[in-house]
């Protein structure tokens, strides 16, 4: 059976299942989300009017046993940054969502009254109907209550309060196969799902499958693919540490971003890293090694437990860790993982809102390096809705201009990510000039300025750097679109053999007969379709620059500032 | 003796006194502010930060006898909007700095430590002090006391409490005469004055006079400007009823924006109108009829006293009373000006202060209608700076965010004044194109679509506007520049006399022959220099539009939306 549209409108509360238009046929994930959202969402819309839409997509290889294929991918006009946004998350949705032959869901238009509502999809139906049950509760409770509820293996996409009260940090969370969380983060798309008022979407695929058009090339594909992964030395950092690995990574390069942007390196790095954590999960029952979605054979994802051996997060990343530990100055793992799991429960973007916490530190809100502080700011404010707490749950820059405090992280209005662009200066090209406001998935120069993967480029010199930044940015593009997980691109980028087996996995399964160069191609042509949005929605050039403080304050201890002139950031869509 | 430029640097806190550019020579008010921010200012800089400037600047013929020549322009880039600001006000000021020989007052820098600073200025000195004393304090104390402890007759320029915590809605005051204040009102460029660590500036004249270059000339054209200008009609309206004539002229013609745009009458706009409150001025002993700065003929100021007949506000104008009164549903002239009185003590823009009250009002932070309540939030909230007063004190754009609200009347972040853009089309076209972000004052389009000023066009359709727009956006830049209250314009439309003496007086000022040509091109380079800076700073075509829902919701009565498409808003540039 071929895959169909799937079509929610919310303003009359109709649905539909359509045939997929050929235009949209060779994509999938980002590259069809960001195909929609241009084709169908007014670029000047309010992101929180009924004119702004939400596509989900699974990649072109969800649903597939493929290594690595279940990321899902959301898309909107963000209400964040304005821009279009790309969003991708683990979880099992992707793949039960292929499984029903859904190519996309489009969620469009806005109830007129002030009902709830829940999504339900299976292969030969979605359903709209009233939900109050769940309402106002927090994203742990909806998926409990959810899978005790359903039956048979459904996935479960919620939105928890954050969302439902439209506050731009909002995320959404994607249930993983163990019921706890996985988002997609940034730029407030949970934010977009609330203004649609709907608190979940379950996925039941029944005996839906994914139809393979030429299954022993597949199998074998798959095999040079898995063994490529398994086999590279980052990989098997990332599944004995996590994504936690490059806390003492970074921080030795000095371009750990701490006390809020002001600093390179922070004193405590020892008690917030992947080695301190791997030895406290084991100490505490955890699990140092786990799957957000079947088929990851990489396993970054971890069980925390806290000090008497309870649940108490997952999937834990560096990225979540660094910004409520160094930028915050918080140097206890247990408060950090405290504020992961309320932020999980509320649904917040733990990156936008723990260095909109920075921020408000800086403002003398809560003094930094008090963790219990910033864990009852998410509970007590941003989870009651208060002024102050909508003021954080909006985000670093929302921060900035309630206090008037002019050192803001931000590009586009989305909080700069856990690496510092003056200390990798591959990362000032890529927050600048990606189409998402400054998101470190989306050209990580980290990997070639400081991990040594893709050959090697100075992080401290420009050179060089504007074209990793665009090499990168245009094959994580591609990449997106496929359903992959973003961390087989360190095999991608070092082994021979990972990305011809990568293509073959797609050929294999459409029948078709791409090359690499198509490859690259589509990635082009997706950063051309999200800029042109961004255009049209009145983004240009200027907006393509990092806040004046990169320029002007030398970041400790390298002292270095990001130096790249307007023409040479430009010279980054010269292609 | 030439004019000089006053240049007062917060970095290191040192002043200079220069002789004036050439290129600057011809430019007064407006066109000089603009033309020295485009100069001086980094477009992409944060404006409360130490790259951004604050210039301030007589009109060309401010500090003489000229009828009508007191306005005193600041300029910088707003924090509010983002773009190029220029916003002028009346009070003793431009008067006395013109007798300084000042040109333009240029505020750069930032001071690096938490200490506040005064300015004072001379003909020959311009000096930096600490100050401690009045730091904290409200509009009114801070006018009151240096009123006591200055001597002769001397300007002062302050910030109240919002402009030190650099609230984006923050204004920046001027005495009156009679030491009551006048506001630069919109955008927030108290802000930039708070971010400069300056409290307030004091103009000492000491027995300086601005020079005349033919002065039987400028006699004789002075007579006849003021004979134009004391003739009109809308002159002598305004010197009864003062500007709030216009609440019931407006809401007969169904463009009187009620709770939160959502209705085109207030049902008890008799309550507030220019009538009623002349009436009630009279009862109580006020003054219907007051002078804003020496040589103003028209008046439109007036004294309003409580019901104990002691003094409660001044200079009462339409615009703040629409904007507590029929966009936030308040209908007790007496609650509007308790409000008045607490945002002019705060240093707030009672538009945009208003204005997002009325979007908090829909956000359900209080009722519609709660005037008292309005009172308390202003005074106990965002005079203490909390987080809602911060909310609120950010602006309309800032509680639309805060609160999810997607009926936010504002373009370019700032908000949409008295009249909406429904059914006075012309004022659409003002609105989405004025360099300004949403202003009124930048292209009165009300003038010949309701009041009959310069011709008549029809306020419900789209034929005309845009050149009406375009000529009275280019008129007004040149006016904005003389120094001159915007209020001559009724006169410069309607009555052949009035340009050609304005022109004269500015000839007989400096020994020149200027034409009405040249002060056409004047507008339109002001117009384009200011465009250029927007440019610069990222705005762009999609920037130059109203919020969607004056597309998509009729406004009662007429129940017209705004249908102009695009590319006609765009035309208004073609030129």
């Amino acid at each position: 059976m071929a895959d169909k549209i799937f079509r929610v409108n919310m303003t009359d509360l109709t649905t539909s299942i359509d045939d997929v238009p050929e235009a949209w046929a060779g994509h999938g994930g980002r590259g069809l989300t960001s195909t929609i959202v241009s084709e169908e969402v007014d670029p000047t819309c309010h992101p929180l009017g009924p004119r702004n839409k939400l596509v989900f997509a699974p990649g072109l290889l969800s649903g597939t046993v493929a290594a690595n294929s279940g990321r899902l991918s959301a898309g909107a006009k963000s209400p964040l940054t304005n821009t279009i946004k790309e969003t991708n998350a683990g979880g099992t949705a992707a793949q039960l969502m292929a499984r029903c032959g859904c190519k996309a869901l489009i969620i469009e238009g806005q109830p007129k009254d002030d009902k709830w509502y829940a999504i339900s999809m299976t292969p030969d139906s979605i359903t709209i109907a009233e939900e109050t049950d769940l309402v106002g509760k927090g994203n742990y409770t909806v998926v409990k209550e959810l899978k005790e509820k359903l039956e048979g293996k459904q996935a479960v996409i919620t939105i928890g309060p954050a969302g439902e009260m439209k506050m731009t940090a909002a995320n959404i969370s994607v249930m993983d196969p163990d019921g706890n969380l996985r988002s997609n983060g940034r730029g407030g798309l949970g934010a977009v799902m609330g203004s649609k008022k709907i608190k979940f979407i379950t996925v039941d695929p029944k005996d839906g499958k994914v139809e393979i058009a030429k299954p022993d090339e597949f199998k074998a594909a798959n095999r040079a693919f898995g063994k490529a992964l398994v086999d590279n030395q980052i990989s098997q950092a990332l599944a004995t540490y996590g994504t936690n690995v490059l806390v003492n990574v970074i921080n030795e390069a000095g371009a750990l971003p701490t006390k809020n942007f002001t600093l390179g390196q922070f004193e405590a790095h020892d008690k917030i890293s992947g080695e301190t954590m791997h030895d406290l999960i084991n100490e505490r029952g955890g699990k140092p090694k786990h799957n957000c979605h079947a088929g990851c054979v990489i396993q970054c994802s971890q069980i925390f437990n806290d000090k008497d051996k309870n649940y108490k997060t997952a999937g834990f990343e560096y990225e979540s860790i660094w910004a409520m530990g160094a930028d915050c100055c918080v140097e206890s793992l247990d408060d950090i993982a405290e504020a992961d799991q309320i932020m999980d429960d509320l649904g917040l973007d733990t990156i936008e809102t723990s260095v909109a916490i920075g921020v408000a530190m800086e403002a003398g809100v809560l003094e930094f390096g008090d963790g219990p502080g910033a864990c009852k700011l998410l509970r007590d404010e941003v989870g009651k809705g208060t002024p102050l707490g909508r003021i954080i749950g909006n985000g670093a820059g929302s921060v900035g201009l309630a206090f008037g405090v002019t050192r803001v992280p931000v590009v586009k209005n989305q909080a700069i990510p856990a690496y510092d662009p003056r200390a990798v200066k591959g990362m000032a090209i890529t927050y600048a000039t990606t189409t998402m406001g400054a998101d470190h998935t989306s050209g990580y120069a980290v990997a070639t300025n400081i991990l040594g993967v893709g050959g090697t480029v100075d992080p401290l010199s420009k050179e060089g750097q504007i074209e990793l930044s665009r090499n990168l940015q245009i094959a994580t593009a591609a990449i997106d679109s496929t359903g992959m997980c973003l961390f087989i691109a360190f095999a991608a980028l070092d082994d021979p053999d990972c990305l011809p087996a990568l293509i073959d996995l797609i050929n294999a399964r459409y029948g078709l007969s791409l090359t690499g160069d198509d490859v690259t191609n589509l990635g082009k042509s997706i950063l051309k379709t999200e800029r042109a949005f961004n255009q049209a929605a009145g983004f240009g050039p200027a907006d393509d620059r990092l806040p004046e403080f990169f320029y002007d304050e030398p970041l400790p201890p390298h002292n270095t500032v990001v130096d790249f002139t307007p023409e040479e950031i430009d010279s980054f869509w010269n292609f």
